[in-house]
């Protein structure tokens, strides 16, 4: 126990002030991806506020975003649409002893807009809908192992964490791993894993920590979903972080290629906790045999965020907006980065770019200039894909490049 | 994908409807603790209104409710101070790129109030937070094995869910089973981990399925302690079910036993998607070493109504209200079964009662009792512990007392 904070004196409210006090009663000063620890010197760990594609900081900065909320932010923090429908739920009911009429609703809306769904169940973790596609393709095969591309993020819990502090080496003893769009490599792994595979998880295209996204190859899309048809396993795709930014049907829809089973979380109820699980009719008895549930697995307000945002999303064409103002961003910084003399990478679908310089393997150019850009207003990430959301406007965007021109300026001064 | 519905037709909106329509497009209509198979026949799958310790289901039937979805609902639904915190932070910012500054003021809440905690971290689901709790552990020790009472319940990730469908052996190699309140089982548990005993992971008292609840010993309690001192595990307390509704302090204050670490959720923002890891200074640097994460765990909304949350419930002295209520209830269906000629078992505390009917092992006669009851306006639960919360008054428990003495009547007639 730790002294309790007189209530009579104001607390210290900075974001340095916040920090030290975090770093009192919370291990670390924060857990996760959020811990500013990952990122360059000046970036803020504490908000205040948000509003559209804008973030307000503790100590009052403003900052054009492009990292909504690292993916959940996809039609804009305090959309009125959704917050209206968002309300109205909570007037009724969220947490009850069992769910609202919105979740059937919603799981029709899922099952109507996701090519492969023929059924979905909702969660609240990103980890959460992997892990129960990795439970359901085991029940449903009675098979144990995974192939995972090496280097994909699909989780935090003990099986999937990038970090092995604290995780049994049997918690992965059923993982296998390939390299993402090498069909060889696939082959390799399903051949290793023998009449034991019970599944292939892969993420849409490849967006890896640090290092060039990478689109899928149909080539392998296709020879994914064919290794599962021959072998019985299940074809799992991990849309929660691509999920609803692509496209609605399906993030490799576009390829001609369908899971069995998908995980959905992120970007589905616009910054609400919500995660899903979709899947075909040949997987819907497995998943009604596991055991997987959460207190707040039915919790009906972030089912009527979802609902909004699937219907919002759909009706202005969100995807379509996303990928044009992701284009736009992404020509000014090309032309910005020629002008200035910097050779830099832009890689990954334009409405989730990465951005990296040429010869810098540590991003320590790439951090200098997100540091730069965050002093002109923008929030960059110099290692990990970033994100556009409806409520970036073009003249967000323009005012964007505006600000990076003035930092690509001054690293170029260094 | 299914077809979709059709906008222009008012859906069918009554429970049986919606049961159809979730059949096609939820596996067994609805997955994890809240579907309604597991209740006596009558009872509602879907629920349209909440408010105080009142439920309406899809129907229109009113309910005085003693499930409290669960566990979550500790003050009442729609508890006024807590939606006004939640909205207030809602119209600042939720889902940020970190968390708002709530984050810090909850934390030190948090250490204040718990009496072994010097740190805290947040997370959404309580199996997030023991699996962060084991997984601290682990890191802390550099061991692997977990001791857990037989048949409790720790959440449902594949190494803890109750039932093995889609589990892999791999997922338990390192569990071994005590029995609850059973010293000598425990000590025979660590002799079988030896030095690689990293944690005994306990509920506060024990709350399983179907069978008589069991307050702790103190010297069970006592020997768990004493165990881990001894051997250098940790010591974790589940408090997701008990947590907020015996002890701010921690359930097992009262009985001078402090964990190293402890899981919270369920109750500790009255409904609101949150749960946290409290633990020691020992096992901080541990915790900060492991990567735990998830796309909602900085969510500002749910710590708003923590906090609030929290602060009324010391406000009010929450417990002692809760208590008095559950001994209400408890007393007046003693005398009502005595009176109608049946004998049952009501265990654990007042405020989580059991309600189980001597020679009934299958719940024959106990889901006789809760159908009956249900008829007669009040939601009992025939095999799971249930919840009494802040918005009982004694008048909602009279009610409640009118409806269940009719329901012990009618079952006599029988």
């Amino acid at each position: 126990m730790t002294a309790p904070t007189d209530a009579n004196m104001a607390p210290e409210s900075g974001d340095a002030a916040l920090r030290e006090r975090a770093a009192r009663v919370i291990p670390g000063g924060l857990w996760g991806h959020m811990r500013v620890q990952g990122l360059p010197v000046g970036y803020p760990q504490f908000f205040t506020r948000a509003e559209g594609c804008r973030l307000w900081d503790a100590d009052g900065r403003e900052f054009i975003d492009f990292m909504c909320s690292w993916g959940p932010i996809v039609l804009g923090h305090q959309d009125a649409e959704v917050e209206a429908a968002a309300a109205a739920q909570r007037r009724a009911g969220d947490t009850m002893n069992g769910p609202a009429p919105v979740l059937v609703e919603l799981a029709e809306t899922f099952t109507a807009m996701v090519a492969h769904a023929d059924w979905v169940l909702f969660a609240k973790n990103g980890t959460d809908a992997t892990t129960v596609c990795v439970t359901t393709a085991r029940a449903a095969t009675g098979r144990r192992k995974l192939l995972v591309a090496r280097g994909a993020y699909h989780g935090a819990a003990p099986w999937c964490t990038p970090n092995p502090a604290g995780v049994t080496p049997e918690d992965r003893t059923h993982l296998l791993h390939f390299r993402y769009n090498d069909i060889a490599s696939l082959e390799q792994a399903a051949a290793e894993a023998g009449d034991d595979l019970a599944a292939v998880l892969v993420s849409p295209f490849r967006h890896d920590y640090g290092v060039d996204q990478e689109l899928p190859q149909p080539g392998f899309a296709r020879a994914a979903r064919a290794l599962c048809d021959r072998s019985g396993a299940a074809l799992i795709l991990d849309e929660v972080r691509a999920g609803a930014r692509i496209d609605l049907a399906g993030s490799w829809e576009p390829l001609g290629v369908r899971p069995d089973l998908a995980a959905w979380s992120k970007a589905i109820a616009n910054g609400h906790a919500l995660a899903a699980v979709t899947g075909t009719d040949r997987f819907r008895e497995a998943a009604s045999s596991i055991f997987v549930t959460g207190s707040f697995w039915c919790g009906a307000v972030a089912m009527a965020a979802a609902l909004a945002t699937l219907r919002k999303l759909r009706a202005v064409d969100g995807i379509a907006h996303m990928q044009a103002m992701g284009l736009r961003l992404r020509d000014g910084l090309a032309r910005q980065a020629a002008a200035h003399g910097f050779r830099i990478r832009q890689s990954g679908p334009p409405q989730m770019p990465m951005l990296l310089f040429d010869d810098d393997p540590e991003a320590a150019l790439g951090s200098a200039f997100c540091a730069l850009a965050l002093q002109q207003g923008v929030y960059l990430h110099p290692k990990h894909n970033m994100f556009l959301g409806v409520a970036h406007r073009p003249q967000d965007i323009d005012q964007a490049l505006d600000a990076t021109d003035r930092a690509f300026a001054a690293l170029a001064r260094r």
